[in-house]
């Protein structure tokens, strides 16, 4: 694939590229960590933001290379990449999921970090194309209702993108099991995208143990409401 | 959130609220080793007692601050909160969770140590509003019967600390299962109730694996009383 | 509890059970390793046989003491016993399990190690009372047939430790699920048994997971004694 | 065992045969890093190429000592077989898994490594004889249908082999469920045959949870042709 180079960019923007490359890679040692992959699969990206006047189509995204084992992950191996999911920067060939990445930079501009897995739990609703209901204190919090299922598509085109931003953009969930694939994930930033990534496979599990042996309780709608609301702007530092 | 200082309090009291630093530091260290929590979730606190005649509502507690990831917990990063769970000593905000921590020290004399945790089997049982049934040894043993279920409660005032106090004043249980919600544990100290948590999370899943494939026999009331008498009493050093 | 000290014992015996504490020490390392256990629960002895003309009621045994957690395990905390349970030499009390390991060590003079553990999935199994059919060539393999079940038992006196006697005398195999407890082991070595606790809960694992969708092909018996009889007598080195 | 040793061959095949070994003993460590064996259980091998028109019945093959545990396995410890599985070069006796990994490579000479393995989720699904569905895209990608079902065979004679060639050779699966037994795995070096044993554990994971709640959506036959394609012709460096 050729490789356009960060020479047009400026030294900023060269910078922020930079730290974006220490992040990512950082970032998909936590995959592996809380048991969300296994091999080469999954993967982090975070947008750079090329305009002083905020996102546009004009950014950049750094994201994992395709096929490359999570050892052998450095800042120097991730690739960069620009909205349409052209190679801009690297030694390597970017995920083969870097389409859908690239489509929801696009079309998303609130979404700074997008993160991929087929961790078990999650992909297991998503193989029976089932949502995750709201039925614990963590879904109301983190999720603000259930974990919504997103249309079966094939890899490669922009398909799996579209589908992505037309369940996201109609649901208070930073994540989405996509069909018979597994969960993509969005946050403000890398990380918070990869912390939702930890979170649905933990809800993921924890509903399909409740149901194991009988149905969870469902949580009155205003009860979920309020705790979202306290959660989204009151937790935290 | 204003930062009372511990000036006011004795050099003995101070050392001990740096002693419980250490330990409550530590023991956060014992939740994602025994995978009881991903991410930021699940809480240590100690209560640190300030009269000489023992614990009263003149007590502090040492807590986790809220939102931080595990691997940057040290001991200066926890915080201290009176028995109301106003901030007293710390850089951070306390535990989303501190009000339900301060109702169970001002109500419960006894209790040294509370943890708080999402562990996935024992939340499972609290989706469903399903006690975990007495089948084992090992129950009989550290729980003493079956391990209750909690009432549904709102985060953020003091209705699940009521809630606590309410289920486990009424059982030989040291851990109750919040409805939708997960379980909290109680202990004389702060590593008691840890393990307190280790084990309701054990328990849950291995009652969870009996009942997937039938029915555990029942253990006889007066096994139950016995083996649960001469652990308490005899075990350990 | 008093301790009757190794001095009455030849300099000899004193270097056997000097390196039957380093073994029984290290192999408690096996068990959470394996995931076998949590906190402190679960235990490794080994026989330390002490006439020339071979095991006999003269023999001591290494066990770990009751109640310590395992990172605190070291050769030097392990305690020694005479074939009654009584201790020999150690600061701490043995383990609360040490009379069922006094009792197997007295009654089944070809054992040299036993473990006990409440791994989950053959825990599950001992709860059911439900002995785990012998549906893999690696149950063939190890167990020779269906891992059995012992009664139920209370701990303290030696009912446990003649259940486990009595089930594994009629039986090939070196584990049983004692009803409603979990696992005991024995083998011809501490290894050898703590490698029995190992494969009991694999084969755990494996037969409830393949029972949850179905049911698992049976294996004929003349197979199953074929199997058995090649891994006993020509694997390994 | 006899052991023929290296010296009938030339400097280059000992030097080919020194990098396998390194090879297969660092592949042994991926398999309990993944949780796809315990104990001693499983095994890696690599294909060598004596002659230089390519792979031929003249081969040699690298392959695990039988019993021995993962934190012994060097290099060193490695032995080397023919394509019959005799003892051509260690001091210690081959798997007992030596002829099934034989009988591959001796009729499938496009085969470069083969794994085995129990792991349990993948062994569960061959206790019941039942092939995995193609419900996953990752199924699709990585072994283009369905994963499926070998005879059950006696360990020990070429008939595990007979019954995975035959399996294999009408499939597009590089992993196949051997009845009562569990997977092997086969690729066109010991990496590939690592990575498919992985997979296919993660996938038998996956179905196994999706099944556990109901019915997984199937995938139409075109999008899984087209989705192995793209994979194995586009994905990696």
């Amino acid at each position: 694939m050729e490789n356009l180079g960060l020479a047009q960019y400026s030294q900023e923007i060269q910078d922020k590229v930079a730290q974006a490359r220490q992040r990512v890679s950082d970032l998909h040692a936590e995959l592996p960590r809380w048991g969300l992959v296994v091999w080469t699969a999954g993967n982090v990206s975070e947008r750079v933001v090329v305009n002083e006047s905020g996102p546009s189509t004009d950014d950049l995204f750094v994201i994992k290379p395709s096929g490359v084992r999570y050892e052998e992950l450095t800042p120097e191996a991730m690739v960069v990449c620009d909205i349409k999911g052209q190679l801009i920067d690297g030694d390597r060939s970017p995920s083969s999921d870097t389409a859908a990445h690239a489509y929801v930079y696009e079309h998303m501009p609130e979404v700074g970090g997008v993160v991929h897995t087929h961790s078990s739990y999650a992909t297991a609703w998503a193989a029976r194309g089932e949502e995750i209901p709201c039925v614990l204190t963590m879904i109301a919090d983190e999720f603000g209702g259930p974990v919504p299922v997103g249309p079966f598509a094939i890899i490669g085109d922009d398909s799996i993108g579209r589908g992505i931003v037309e369940t996201l953009s109609n649901s208070s969930s930073p994540a989405v099991l996509m069909k018979n694939h597994g969960p993509f994930t969005i946050g403000k930033t890398a990380e918070a995208a990869v912390k939702a990534a930890v979170m649905v496979e933990e809800v993921a599990k924890t509903v399909h143990l409740a149901r194991e042996l009988g149905e969870p309780v469902p949580i009155p709608q205003e009860a979920i409401d309020s705790l979202n609301d306290r959660y989204q702007n009151v937790y935290g530092q």
